[in-house]
């Protein structure tokens, strides 16, 4: 997959009390950069729980904050493939301002394959050269 | 059904950078004291979707914003059912700061009974009376 | 104001256990509406309140909700300014899918402006026009 | 600080359309641990805030996702504090299914002490006892 990057801007709802984005806030970014990265590779997210019924379940999401981000801003989330086997796939995710081009966050998230059961399967054959897997 | 109350602590997660509750989660509050005004009646509403397949969807949801509610704060919602027939249920809400008793919000929702393929459909005979369906 | 129409895309967050739109997330996008309502005819709302100091808190909200939104869908904000006086502005709404064109919802939100102390004030003459208040 | 168990009621609003919480949820839960741990301790999170004029600020923030919570269920929040110095601090968290016992996921959050002005600060001498900083 090649790198995406996807855009978007601060909603006021996603903002706390200390007048920056809320931290769980950034996981729910990175959803977004991980659907546009599959989406600009052709993979629509949503046709894979649907037709393929293969959920990717997350299994670990890491974040570390760096500046912080804030209302009305526009957040570039440059979201790219890391390491894939059958089982499992991981992303990683740089957030930047684009108007300072500042780096905000950084993170990844580690997913697991799973049935529609909610048990783990491998990635269906036809899935895998997509993620890179051999 | 007999009203219920049942109380919460304002998260920092609610809050948005005027330094209080966001308006969207008032709602979210609603939910939590149509569900326990459900289990004080008897009714726990995961067995009304998983066992009797009904889904309690909203049409219509209401809001007005009397005080501001704040972090930390402890909020009271009593909750009651108001008009109920086979296909629409309404619920009322009063939200209460608990320490200084002010009323923060009123509202309330309009629900209609979906089949698990979000078809209308009539309250089994057996809810009824819990809904005050006669 | 002239009318705004902004697009969103359903995010997997937003939806829930049902399988659609959570409904306290339709007043999320109303907030979007409006903040893009007040961009595209020159006022940022940012603005509003880092300069002017006023705040637009939430006095009601009110949804009707139509046919169910989804996860991935496309959805059209449709947001009108209704009436406004020196105290409050009341704001339409129309949420739409760009797939199918069907109406999914129509709400409604009124605000009070607030200074930065919380308390109830006139809107500032300069801003008055913008709201079409004379 | 001795360690704390909090617990919550899973909201409907937390979960997303694979049936189970969406991941970004359990750190809002991390969240209500500290405040909670906090407060156990003798700590009123609000007051560092209001009085202190002391943010603790999210420098990072990790989860491993061991089984899915799922709607209406009671999770219970063990948080303890980890590592601290006048600088930073850092929480550990064990999120459990009350019901079962279940290890459902297990993370961490790393904090910098700011000032109102979201400058890095040291914690005021008064409260690093609190936190084991000596």
């Amino acid at each position: 997959m090649q790198p995406n990057e996807t855009r978007l801007r601060v909603r006021y709802a996603e903002t706390d009390q200390m007048g920056v984005v809320y931290y769980a806030n950034y996981f729910v970014w990175m959803e977004i950069g991980r659907v546009e990265l599959c989406r600009s590779n052709g993979l629509r997210y949503r046709d894979l729980e649907e037709r393929a019924g293969i959920l990717l379940a997350v299994a670990e999401a890491n974040c570390r904050y760096l500046a912080p981000a804030r209302y009305d801003e526009e957040v570039a989330i440059h979201t790219s493939l890391g390491s894939a086997n059958p089982r499992m796939v991981r992303f990683a995710y740089d957030l930047r301002s684009t108007e300072s081009g500042k780096l905000l966050a950084r993170g990844f998230t580690l997913h697991v394959f799973l049935s529609r059961e909610m048990k783990p399967v491998k990635l269906p054959l036809e899935y895998r050269p997509m993620f890179g897997i051999v």
